[in-house]
């Protein structure tokens, strides 16, 4: 296997991910004179600040993703390329993937974060995380079946472990995912189900901390508090979940919770490759950069966006908050310092134009804020929506996002609800267990 | 586990799967003083004739599928029950499921149809079947997947085995699917894949027979043939497939077709239960019913559609056809029929109406059949279109694919191709591993 790709004399940039920050810098390297690679593990763009519609059945996945092969149609001298990074060989310019090597002229890593369990094995293994469309999709599908399941189940304790749904973690996705669950419990369920009390249904909101939307302001950590206790959201704060056994969550102070439906969205680590130093990572496993986003100690390698952390900012002397609009501001920056260092210029260090944040919580009610000014309600609500469907890529996603939106909002009711997972060939199977056995048998992380 | 379902005055019709047949039926039954209660394994009802536009990517699941409690919100006296059955006891007018045991007044069986494999237990583990949309969706995300492998592979002959797709049996389906991924190679390939020359892509037809859509007349055969051979379909007749093997299909005479995208729909068997006697099925294990589908020798069960077989109809002393409207006018019949037996009048017999059969080869290419006329062309394929479309369930689902149909005319191009497969969550494997053992263990077929 090899990327197959000829070198050409245009120099050529890696990019590893295309997320907000990845695919920002590949577009903006258009006619700049760089051969560019663009590698993801998926072939597609996803949109994370709508995985949690995906999860409760109000969009399909195809709506908030696109295709890189698309997206990038047309486009001379770059190339996509399906493929996980294993390890990264500055000295020789070159990274080992899962399709084999690639040489870089610069590389750019991008490729995000994953779930954080705080090297809780067993609760990674039972919890379901919601960073990926693939993971809603499977949570969805969990969620409707275990519906179905509350029906004919044999025992009282039974149906409620199915009907009670835990989320860990009062950030955003946390926020939004309890809000639109429970908006399922009262619009959904009665409807769906008229032969099963929905009052039996209980959505709990667990946060470490002692507010939610810590990233936010605390008034509209209040707002979003009230909201979602006025939705029948059981909020929990100061609440550390320390397990999962016999379908219960377990907090430290011995409390339990039964449930099946256990959501954990609670942190977030950065992505590593294989033979990262442990020297070049800050907080959360983020790859620690200059001003320029150019990882410590190298010459030719960067990184973008949630992977990294910079603290050079003089606003945000403990790095930036993880979040689009500054991997976006990274990828805009960093195509024009590329440019710029090809032509002998010095680079521009990077400073984020805080746009502000928001997050939703339900029908009509979200909380924004921006450096001028704060809102919560209504007013939020619409700002959320605009915001959001501005970003969504393609004309003919915006569209079905906006008409889902419309239509969920006069009928309370999608025909989404189906548990559906694609059936795997057999090639596709033999072939992950060629790669999971090529991963850790022939390759080697430290002789390229 | 049980149905959970309390027993009333009125008497109880369970209907055994959601197909066009038990859907018809069940909605006939409305307000017709039985208690309904629809059985089947997936919470949704789908659309088969579409579902080779799914593997293409020219449709979402969600476009031609349809959730059973949503089409059943609001209906009185109705229940769905998401469940697989596992025997029946008509002594005891009793059904055994996957949830557990429930009485039935009248049991219908309208479970439909299987791909059938004739045996070959090698063919059945390797082939891609596309008979519903998970293995749809399962057959999209393997040919994407080999398209992005095909770029980097290590030799040409594994990338003309992931560039080949052999579609087996040249019915309906066949002749569809070999259509539409030669329109594939034409239109999308270049644009996604510049760097991979598409004349390498090779679809190949094969059928046993000596002409294609041998339901039809030989005109159609004829036309359809001559459609897909000009869009450089390579069509094989009178050739039998009898194993895989290194990736490669093995044809009777010894040929073999390089290929791991390998498609089978080539046949269907009915679906059967645990207990049903051998002398009770029929050609293609269809259970033999009477002029009224009551199956033999039983006094409450009957069978409709695919899934029945019944020869008491003059003008198909063989049984008929296995087409949606056979199973739609028999399921709108037992309806009547069940309500006249309520009343004590005589039931009437089945006769179907033969309301025309239709396939489509392309883009503006189709051939439609009826009784006073046949015609090839552009005609055909308006008319298919109009005829799926008005037969898709919903007003939503209609839009979405007339919507989605435009597009491609115009624009040749969707932006579905992504590879997802939904994360299964461990409550849900662990279930799935407990089921499988229940089915095995715990459960007696002969003794309820």
């Amino acid at each position: 296997m090899s990327f197959n790709i000829v070198k050409n004399d245009k120099k050529r940039v890696i990019i590893v991910g295309g997320g907000f920050g990845g695919l920002k810098l590949a577009n903006k390297l258009k006619k700049s004179g760089f051969q560019v690679v663009l590698v993801d593990k998926n072939n597609y763009h996803q949109f994370p600040p709508l995985i949690y519609q995906v999860a409760s059945a109000g969009l399909e996945p195809s709506s908030i993703s696109f295709p890189f092969r698309k997206i990038f149609q047309k486009r001379k001298d770059f190339y996509f390329r399906m493929a996980e990074v294993r390890a990264i060989f500055p000295e020789k310019k070159m990274i080992q993937t899962s399709i084999g090597k690639a040489e870089y002229d610069y590389l750019v890593l991008a490729a995000g974060t994953t779930s954080n369990f705080f090297g809780n094995e067993h609760i990674e293994e039972e919890a379901m995380p919601m960073k990926t469309v693939s993971e809603a999709m499977g949570l969805r599908n969990a969620l409707l079946a275990n519906f179905e399941r509350s029906i004919t189940c044999a025992t009282e304790r039974e149906r409620q472990e199915l009907l009670n749904v835990v989320v860990v973690g009062g950030g955003a996705t946390g926020v939004e995912i309890a809000g639109v669950l429970s908006e399922m419990k009262k619009f959904v369920l009665p409807n769906d189900y008229p032969d099963m009390p929905s009052s039996l249904m209980h959505v709990y909101l667990i946060e470490a901390g002692d507010r939610l939307l810590a990233g936010m302001s605390e008034d509209s950590s209040r707002h979003a508090e009230q909201f979602l206790r006025e939705m029948g959201v059981n909020i929990l704060l100061n609440k550390r979940v320390t397990d999962y056994k016999d379908h219960k969550v377990v907090l430290e102070d011995g409390t339990e919770i039964a449930t099946r439906t256990f959501i954990w969205v609670s942190g977030v680590a950065a992505i590593t490759f294989g033979n990262i130093s442990g020297e070049l990572l800050g907080r959360g496993r983020r790859i620690k950069v200059d001003e320029f986003n150019r990882v410590q100690g190298t010459e030719h390698i960067f990184a973008i966006g949630d992977q990294c952390i910079q603290t050079t900012d003089k606003n945000y002397p403990n790095g930036h908050p993880q979040l689009a609009q500054v991997a976006i501001q990274q990828g805009e920056l960093l195509a024009k310092n590329l440019q710029r260092l090809e032509k002998g210029k010095p680079m521009q260090p990077f400073h984020y134009r805080n746009l502000g944040s928001m997050a939703t919580v339900g029908r009509n009610r979200a909380v924004a804020e921006f450096s001028s000014f704060k809102t919560a309600g209504w007013l939020a609500w619409v700002m959320w929506l605009v915001v959001h469907l501005r970003s969504i890529l393609g004309v003919r996603n915006k569209a079905n996002v906006l008409l889902n939106w419309i239509w969920n909002y006069f009928t309370y009711d999608q025909s989404l609800r189906m548990i559906v997972y694609a059936k795997k060939a057999k090639e596709v199977r033999d072939r992950e267990e060629l790669e999971a056995k090529t991963h850790w048998g022939e390759e080697n992380h430290t002789q390229p």
